[in-house]
């Protein structure tokens, strides 16, 4: 297959490194690949940790089990398989990561628990557990390797390495959150294969750091779509060393909190766009806002009935101003809205307002928007004050000739 | 716009003429095209009518005035425009779906309730009433075409003229069915931009007519998708001219009413089979059946969720035996399944079974029949008695070709 860089690709960010962590990569051999496709990342003693999961019912192995172990709210280790998901495959795939977890646990004399395992790639084949066992074994010995390289190395049809970083002051305290991600296809409201990581030295509590992960990933993954498909093994996971020393955020009440949120809901929103951005197949990135609807939830689904519709998506690839198709996505997507109350613009020149074509509309400022690489639809639904933005990429060519190939 | 010939189009079946129905056709010239774009069929008097509609909340004029004019249950005349649906064109657009109404019923001497009027094609572009007038007008003077030519000329983006026939025993008496269909793509659960006629010399009461048609519709237009988007102005329209002379069908309580449903039953399955089969890029033909769901609705639900997903669209596209891609759209159906209990077939081949991979699995017969035009899939989700079945077709690069260029 070939894999060359998305259009749309960002270069990956400087990173500082966050004490408390140390990344590793090792080669498994869970494909017939010649690159690494186990990362290991090792967390100081008292770190920890919340997650978001895929609501997909047919879930793998290691979702299940990171959403018991989120729960003891204790990470020491992180351990991503790439070029197997692990999905599917019963008691057989559920054997390798225990075994993965108990040979960490020995390693650092933690608790089985407190090593979290992902897996990304194929469906229904059982992780191969001497390939895991072996390349664990390997990544122990393995240096460190900065961020970009623990970005790539989680990655499978992912055309760039995704990173984003940020800082907040906590009082006198700076901390610093650096996250990576993979995904590019399947990535779907309530997330995607998709698999991503925010690392800290903040101090937090499990529980409050839970609460910012649930509400920025509302915001950002959960708002993004590339092909409305939902993967089995979509996870996010933040880890918080403490090593920076603040007094341990527990609340909103705590000094800094609203920018420790803030920062982590810039970097969830930063990695939902680079997957967009490296969706595949993609050549246009698009925000899809939706105002003046009846709620701000009743907004976002809107906004995803837009953003997945396949005319849609296939007119924005065209270039073609076919508002006529949002028409009908705001139409099919079961929300309150009112025909004759609806106005659509791209790029900021409206199309249509009040439920009539704009009178002398003149298509040439629209298309010249419709050229580029950026692309804004506005919905206003003009019956309420609940707002939403959603994003997604068109649908090319390019995606057929992923998808209609991508397997073992 | 390179329109070929559907691989799996299908040859127009033979049809006898319907007492009571003349069909005629004319160029409005909506679009710069070259060809009929304006059908016109004159029924008898004493014809009855019932009819379904788009549930999308941006509908068409012609599919709002057409929903309170089924209830009066009587019909004299349809008009069907191609290549303007009128849709999201306000007041503008009415007054042109008026005046073809007013100049029928002053032709035909009847009410303009009774005149049936359709349009498809491109959104947001009131319909040009001047032509749309010389068009009608044109039309009253056209010679009677037989129903192939009727088909080809409501049809847009078709590749093949659609039609179906039947016939039933009501006693004595022999009634024939005979139907059309236009559509190709945003073809969706709820119908799509799909024009369905239904023509009969049964004599059918109007409740009993709706009745049927509702029940036909729900097993086969609702349960067959082209890409999940659903179009402004979908319609099936069903008229029984009475002239076949039977004792007029009430209810299922008359003699060869079962039949006479029966056969509605069935010209409305081939038209929706058809449809699939013009679905814009299709190379195959996907009937997905789900079995042992919690209820038909479910199953229903299940089989939608399997046959609109563009990863296993592109898997079939590529005759990838990807089952996995199933899977992740059974779970993300929002419906109740267990992944333990969840099998999968290709073609009557089983590739997992209860949860798990079928042990020594071959994938070569699954492979010949993905290599086929005609694909099985079979989803058997293993906790209660629910069951149904959709059809779709593959997702190609002929979708993408024909929507990222098509408009205006």
């Amino acid at each position: 297959m070939d894999l060359t860089r998305s259009p749309l690709a960002r270069p990956f960010p400087e990173m500082s490194p966050i004490a408390g962590v140390k990344l590793r990569v090792a080669r498994a051999g869970y494909k017939s690949w010649d690159r690494a496709d186990l990362t290991y990342a090792e967390l100081a003693e008292g770190t920890t940790v919340a997650g978001v999961f895929t609501r997909n019912v047919c879930c793998s192995t290691e979702v299940e089990m990171g959403r018991e172990q989120v729960r003891l709210g204790r990470a020491r280790a992180l351990v991503v398989n790439a070029g197997n998901s692990n999905a599917f495959t019963g008691y057989r795939g559920r054997e390798a990561v225990e075994a993965i977890m108990a040979q960490v646990a020995h390693h650092l004399d933690c608790l089985p628990s407190d090593v979290f395992v992902s897996s990304t790639g194929v469906i229904g084949v059982p992780l191969p557990k001497a390939k895991a066992e072996a390349g664990v074994a390997a990544v122990f010995e393995a240096p460190e390797v900065p961020y970009e390289e623990a970005a790539l190395t989680i990655g499978t049809t992912d055309t760039f390495a995704k990173g984003a970083t940020a800082t907040a002051m906590l009082g006198e305290t700076k901390v610093t959150l650096n996250a990576i991600v993979k995904g590019s296809g399947m990535i779907a409201p309530d997330m995607a294969t998709m698999l991503g990581y925010v690392f800290t030295d903040a101090s937090v509590d499990p529980a409050f750091l839970q609460s910012c992960l649930a509400a920025a990933n509302r915001a950002t993954f959960n708002c993004i779509t590339v092909d409305s498909d939902t993967s089995t093994s979509d996870t996010v996971l933040a880890f918080a060393t403490g090593k920076a020393g603040n007094a341990p955020l527990t609340s909103f009440d705590d000094p800094g909190a609203d920018a420790f949120a803030a920062a982590l809901h810039d970097v969830c929103r930063q990695l939902a766009h680079l997957v967009v951005r490296d969706g595949e197949g993609a050549s246009k990135f698009i925000a899809v806002t939706v105002t003046g609807a009846e709620s701000d939830d009743s907004a976002r689904r809107v906004g995803l009935a837009v953003a997945n519709s396949p005319l849609v998506k296939t007119a924005i690839a065209g270039g073609d101003a076919n508002w006529g198709r949002v028409v009908m996505a705001v139409g099919k997507a079961g929300e309150p809205a009112n025909r004759d109350t609806l106005s659509i613009a791209f790029g900021g020149h409206w199309t249509a307002r009040d439920g009539l074509p704009v009178k002398g509309y003149d298509e040439a400022p629209v298309a010249a928007h419709l050229a580029g690489e950026e692309i804004d639809v506005l919905v206003d639904l003009g019956i309420g004050e609940g707002r939403a933005t959603v994003w997604t990429c068109d649908l090319t060519h390019g995606y057929i000739a992923i998808n209609a190939d991508y397997r073992s």
